[in-house]
């Protein structure tokens, strides 16, 4: 086990509330934007923890989409609080399932004892590249941010106790944002070309492979780890589109034992499984010494699975 | 030291040479792309690796601006090249630095067991994002592309010796490109505000930082790693502008102890410290045993060091 602990979290989420159906979307209104929405849900995070930004020996943004294209995200935000000490800052991204590589990769600085306490913030605000003609994302998406705090745990009872990630690249097309960046500078954004500049989901085409390889994972998954899917105390996905509980069922997990809020919140991107993990934290939902997985897809395909001792 | 070798190395730059003055810069002519110039980097590092794509436990993009804003870059790699293994894809990003960033941590990732054969590329395309009005970046950057293929050492022999990266936020404007991402959509591009989509930096303002930071840096480096400068047998630094050589007399570091091809090639963003290595190893200016010192500063601002046994 690589010995950590939680010891903040915080959470942020859209205010301009929109219905679709049954389904409660929360979206940026004009007092947020993506980078207040982190700076939020950091500023709750420290209060949890009741320590300041100085006391993190490393930043890490672990979003899908950064603030901008120079710096690293993780700067900007360190910029923010107008930090005195030179706090190592970086940004790290497999999309959707950042916040898990994040957390898995911090793991190992902690246990190696190259840093003692470390922020890791999500934040993605999709409502700024949807397209209205791709009803299922349209509808699918809200706009969040989430933080953590983690510190080595000398007790030895918290931890990362095992982790995986799976990229499937034949699915790397499937689900994209093509435009910003060098593929497609934002000097060739025009009217005719401009759906280039917003989330393309081939829905079908994505859940056809997710529904493939997911239980190849956990197979490699449950084989590695010595430990199966039905010993967690609780499961805690990217709340990725309304198909969670058909995948669940899949796995035969019950729906007692996943965090199912996808009608409740949607689709938060990289922001979705860390603000899930808050409010299990919040609610009581996770305790010390639950034995939690963090699971998610994310655009790549990558799939992603970490096993946390609370 | 976290015991890993580096088993291939390759590389690309822009066919285009431009001179300015006694300058030569190196731009990508019709024929390649960003994304080109990184999978030729790529085939090159596999051959010297005598390895397919397939052999890599993980990919990592480390370059400071990304192909598409989703995916992940590495997973676009590892789309092109038709991957059957569901080999792990994540990008890291400290701007320059993010080479050294990447190395650093896959070099955790390694000595824990967690993969054993790592490939890690950067590219970077400046000259997509330049502004004529600022000459001094506008003829300092190079476009190029450097792959490494690290493993597993089980001789014990070659490895990481040491870390640090310090992020001085302070400066996290002085170098940036502010728009294609969140913070400025490419749906706002307009002749009035296209600068604000092109590469802009406080020359003088940067210089002063770098000034005082890089020798507080070093009183740090030398004190946690009781190594000092002038034990490395060879110093890769970012080629970052033609300060470099005033840097380093400030540092006391003498001239053949380090890599100074500013006025040959320029500045490629992340690329130039992995371009520098691959040269390096290429042409016998280290070798097996040499003690070796990757250091760069980065938008942010950064500065990161590394020291390799190779």
């Amino acid at each position: 086990m690589r010995h950590m602990k939680i010891i903040g979290y915080g959470k942020d989420i859209g205010r301009k509330v929109l219905s679709f159906g049954l389904n409660k979307r929360y979206r940026m209104d004009e007092t947020q934007t993506h980078f207040t929405m982190a700076i939020t849900a950091i500023d709750q995070s420290l209060e949890v923890a009741n320590c300041s930004i100085e006391d993190m020996d490393l930043i890490v943004f672990a979003g899908a989409i950064g603030f901008q294209p120079i710096p690293c995200s993780a700067a900007l935000i360190s910029h923010q609080y107008k930090t005195k000490r030179p706090i190592p800052c970086m940004d790290i991204n497999t999309t959707c399932t950042s916040f898990i590589s994040a957390l898995d990769t911090v793991s190992y600085f902690i246990a190696a004892g190259r840093y003692n306490r470390v922020l890791i913030v999500s934040a993605d605000t999709a409502s700024l590249g949807l397209n209205p003609k791709q009803k299922e994302s349209y509808e699918l998406f809200s706009d969040g941010a989430a933080a953590i705090i983690v510190e080595k745990d000398p007790t030895g009872t918290s931890g990362v106790i095992y982790g995986l990630q799976q990229t499937w690249s034949s699915g790397a097309h499937d689900t994209e944002l093509r435009g910003g960046l060098s593929s497609l500078h934002p000097n060739l954004y025009s009217e005719a070309n401009k759906e280039d500049y917003m989330f393309d989901m081939k829905g079908p085409k994505v859940l056809r492979l997710v529904a493939k390889k997911i239980p190849e994972f956990v197979t490699v998954f449950e084989e590695e780890s010595h430990m199966t899917l039905h010993e967690m105390d609780m499961i805690i996905p990217h709340q990725a589109s309304r198909a969670l509980p058909l995948v669940m069922k899949k796995l035969k997990v019950k729906e007692e034992q996943y965090m199912n809020y996808v009608q409740a919140y949607g689709n938060m991107v990289a922001s979705s499984i860390p603000y899930m993990l808050c409010m299990a934290l919040e609610e009581g939902i996770v305790t010390k010494g639950s034995q939690v997985l963090l699971f998610g897809t994310a655009a790549g395909l990558s799939i992603n699975g970490l096993v946390l001792k609370i």
